[in-house]
Order: structure tokens, then sequence, then C-alpha cells
């Protein structure tokens, strides 16, 4: 006789077969699961949250990106180390009344991300609560010492981002005023939604040895810079007008690009979160080995590495101290 | 700057001290940590949840004790497959009001428990709530392939238990009944606040080969045996005169033992979770390698399995079917 938990088990599970062929000798269903280390490997290991009420909206956030997302970004650390993603545990609490329709598309998106980003589910713990949530463990690996930490920034480096900055805040604040869009999908909206973690591109940084250091950007970049430099013992010095901001495209034939003179889209590049865009920084003799863009994804110069422990931002109007206002989940009031 | 997050990671990082010492190259304060695999090991993961009003109760138990619960739980899945704990990942989700004294006490039963199991804190995941919600991810290892699972038992193997059955059980309802105990501490209410995973008692299981499937009690005797029996195709005869129950010691010179004559020691034994024992089945061959106490642990015979994949209890007055009516958080009311 099953209980319920365990029939709720059973319909997760589906997500992990052919775990054998992953090297999980044992995956859900036992008390614990079991992965084979490869020799010569390190094991990476995250979590992170994703909790209805504080990083999603039942009403505003469909249950597949839910899925999609919850494992999206927590594969942005490994992104952020330069490795390449092995397993995850799903931590889920659920309301009954959710594990019908709901459960069935939060799955969905969940099997397409581990799908797309080859991480197997390995386990997990489910439990009843009246507010979803979820909190998922990614398991990694990285040869030898490749492994790239936020500390290792040197006075001089420059500092680099990927992709465009502050298009998943612009997402939500759109998401939030007009619900749902219908008809073909907004460029904001599903970067919000379905963030792409920088996979490749953190494992390309980590084997090139062009770059000493690496972090991901999940809670705005003023909040992500300052901790990449509190870990390097630096500060520095970023160019408003090189940051690689939000521009809708104005005609048909004109492709998006960057148009720094949009104040919420600048106010979204430096304070935004959720982006999951890559943060970097490359010794100056080695500037050369970063191209423009990797795999169709733009590689921009944001500023430079200083040996002066301040954050400053250059702005058309002067200099000012650029200070952390991204996502913080202790602080009051979000700004920015 | 430090951001209020950034804080209140710093307080719960003190708690990872000496990680290299324990194989952890990298741990809090990055992206992920890292952990260097020993050779001819297996990696065992597990996460639990640990929620405010599911798990525990914020006026009922004390916050060391979530602390130390939280995750002596999630230590019971490492001890359920023979293995050994290596580190551990926090996710942790707390009100602002909570982040003074209470997550001072919180944190110092964790520290406790993380030093008697010799594990330590790898990372983690923290986030604001209303109410405390604790997820923990557990890494272990075990050497070779020794792991012990659920699937392995066979027909006619002798199933066996750890310890007394129930006392968490009983130690909860004396708790919601009275409050915290003052004065001396009662052995019911200390099982229930401070579970001991039966981690030494695991390893030896999986070293003496003497055992066919192993699992651990959380959810209560009449619903893992079910689990146990399910993953292993076979059924079980329990004798309920054999099971190890709990009697208060009736005078100071008496010894606590069995006594199966109390009926609600007798369903908290059969039904009641949280007791983190061992359940293990040993092939009729290897039933004198099992020792009577393993380190002053009470090891008992309480059935054997059978072919049909039935579970039956032998009680005073015959035979009858046993259900699983253990905790099971999808069932409306809880029963037993």
């Amino acid at each position: 006789m099953k209980t319920s938990e365990d029939r709720l088990i059973r319909q997760i599970a589906r997500l992990g077969k052919s775990q054998r062929q992953l090297g999980l000798p044992l995956g859900i269903g036992d008390d614990a699961a079991l992965l084979e280390p490869k020799p010569g490997y390190q094991i990476i290991l995250t979590c992170d949250w994703f909790l209805e009420g504080t990083h999603f909206l039942r009403r505003k956030h469909p249950p597949d990106s839910v899925g999609w997302k919850c494992l999206a970004r927590a594969l942005s650390d490994i992104a952020a180390m330069g490795g390449r993603p092995r397993c995850f545990l799903l931590s889920l609490a659920i309301p009954d009344a959710l594990t019908g329709r709901w459960l069935a598309e939060f799955l969905k998106g969940l099997r397409r991300a581990a799908r797309e980003f080859r991480c197997a589910l390995a386990g997990g713990d489910t439990t009843r609560k009246a507010e979803v949530g979820i909190s998922i463990t990614v398991v990694g690996e990285i040869r030898g010492r490749q492994a790239l930490h936020r500390a290792g920034a040197r006075p001089g480096d420059l500092i680099f981002v990927s992709g465009v900055l502050g298009m998943a805040e612009l997402g939500l604040k759109r998401l939030r005023r007009g619900g749902m869009p219908s008809g073909k999908p907004n460029p904001l909206v599903t970067k919000h939604l379905y963030p792409e973690p920088r996979l490749a591109l953190g494992q390309w940084l980590a084997q090139s040895k062009a770059t000493t250091a690496l972090m991901d950007l999940s809670d705005g970049l003023s909040t992500d810079l300052a901790r990449l430099c509190a870990a390097s013992c630096v500060g520095a010095h970023v160019d408003l007008a090189q940051l690689p901001c939000w521009a809708p495209p104005k005609r048909k034939q004109e492709r998006a690009k960057p148009n720094n003179s949009n104040s919420e889209a600048l106010q979204a590049a430096l304070n935004g979160g959720d982006d999951y865009e890559l943060l970097f920084t490359v010794a100056p003799k080695s500037v050369k080995r970063i191209p423009e863009t990797y795999s169709g994804l733009r590689l921009t110069c944001i500023g430079q590495v200083t040996r002066s422990r301040h954050l400053v931002l250059s702005t058309p109007t002067g200099r000012r101290v650029l200070s952390p206002r991204g996502w913080d989940p202790f602080r009051r009031k979000s700004q920015g």
C-alpha cells in the first residue's frame, strides 16, 4: 500500500529516469542518492531557495516557469565556478490543492530545464505546506583545480559582463503591470521567467585561464560587484556609458542595441536582479583572448579593478560612489 | 559595504571553520562549495525539510533543538546507507525578528550536532520569510559499493530494529501537553528534541556484510517497513510481542525494559515517527553475527520477511494486516 507522499514521489521520480547512465548508481526512492565521482575532478555543491511570495508569485508566474527557473538559477552557481552540472536534489513543499495540474506543469518546466542543461534529478524531499517552497541543491564537477572563485581579481584587471544587464528586472516590472503577456513572447518577460545559466561560457572561462575571478549576477551588478571586490580585497571603477543596457528595437530593421539614455534601463542594469549573466575579471595581458561575443552572447568590458577598495561609477555628470542597491531579502524596502 | 544578507551569512559561516582540513577546498562565501572526493569512494546525497508548523513549533521547540534536529535527521539518511557524513548545506528562511537571539541559539544547536557527528557546514542560502523554513542537504561518502539499500531483503530474512521504538512520539505528546519540561530532562522529550542518527551502527552494518537491506525509521515502523518491503518486492510478518516499546522505570533500582502491555507505547512503537532508529534485514545464516547490543544500543529481531507481499502483525488476539499509519504530510489527519 502506498502513502500519499509515496505517490507524489513516484510522480516526481519520472524526471530521474536513466540515472545509471548519468553516473548515479542509486537515485530517487531510497534514503539517499549515490554519485560516482570522476577521478581527477572536484565536486561543486550549491543550494538555492525559490519561495512563493519571495521569489515568485503564484498568480503571476506560470508553474512551468517556476519549475524551469528554480533549477536554472541554482545551475547559475555552477556556471559561476566554471563547472559542469551532474545532478540535483529537489526539496518541494506544496499545498494539497496544487498537487494536480499545477504540479504537472511545474514538473514539465523542471524536466525541460533538466534536459536542456543535462542535470539529472537524483533525489529530494517532499512535504505539505500552505505556500509553495522549493530548495534546489545542485551537484556539479570540475577538473583538477580549475574552479574560478570570487577572490582573485587584481588591481588593473578589466571587468567584463556577459549579455545585456537589467532585462529580467524590466521583465518583472512588465509582468507585475500587465499580468501574463498574450500573443508573442516578450524578450524581457522571457528573460525573467526562463533565465539561461551561462554554463558553456563559465566552462570556457575556467579552461581559458584568462580569467582571474568569476561570479554570476543574481542580485544585481551593484551588489554582486561589491561582493567580488570584497572577496578579492580590491575596489572597482565602472563606466556607466559602457554598461550593456536594454533598448527596445525601434524599427523592424533595427536590431536591439545598447542605449544608455534610458534611465529605467540604466537603473535596472545597475541594480536589477535575476539576470544570471556572468561577471568576470581579466588580467590586461589576457584581454585580447576575450572575444566580443561567445556563442552569440555579448561580452562587454565595463570597467577596471582598483587598488583603493571603493566602488566608483563614472557618469556623464561626474563620478559617484556605487552603492549596493540590488536584491537583498533582509532589507525592508527594495531600492533602485 | 556589506548588505544585511552578507552579515547574516558571516554569522552562519562561523560554523564552517577549518574547512580545508575537512577536504573542502572552498566553502561558504563563494557561489558554491568545492569538495575533494576520496578515490574509491561513492558520494551519498540527501536532503531534508524542517519547517515551522510542519516539523516543529516555534513556541514548543527550543531553537537549539531545531538546530540540532534539522541536521541530525538529515544525517540519519546517511546512516541508513551505511555511510559517513562529509559536509552539509544549510538553506535557511527566517523572519527578520528571529535573526537575533533565536538565530544564535539555533546555530548553537546546529554547531553542536555538526561537531558531534563530524559534518562540516560547506555552504547554503539564506532568505527572509514570515515562518522559519530549513532545508538541509548532507553529503556523505561510502567505500566502493558498500552502500546498503532498501531493496535487498529476501524471504526468510530476519527483521531487526535498533533501540526502543516510539519514544520520540511519546516525547512529542508530552511536549505538547506540558510545554518545555523544567528540572531534569525527560528521556522521551530528549529523544524527540535531540535525536541521534545511528551513524556508527549503519557503518558497522555496511561493513559486516550480514545485512541485506537497511533504512532508517523516520515516519514510523508501519510506514517505513512497508517501504522497505515494496522496494524489496517482499512482505513481512511482525510479532507485536517482540517490539521494543518504551516502559517507564517503576522503581529507582529497576531499569527501563520492554513492556508491551501499554497500549499507548505500543501504538507509538508501531506508528510513531521521528525515532531515527535503523530497520534492517539479515539472512538466517548471518543472524549469529548480529549482537544483542551495539555500543550499548539494543538490536531486536521483530519478525521475518515473507514471500507473500502483505504486512502481517501477530498480536495476542490473532493476526491482522499491518497498515501504514505513520507520518505522512499528505494525509489530512494524522492517525495512530
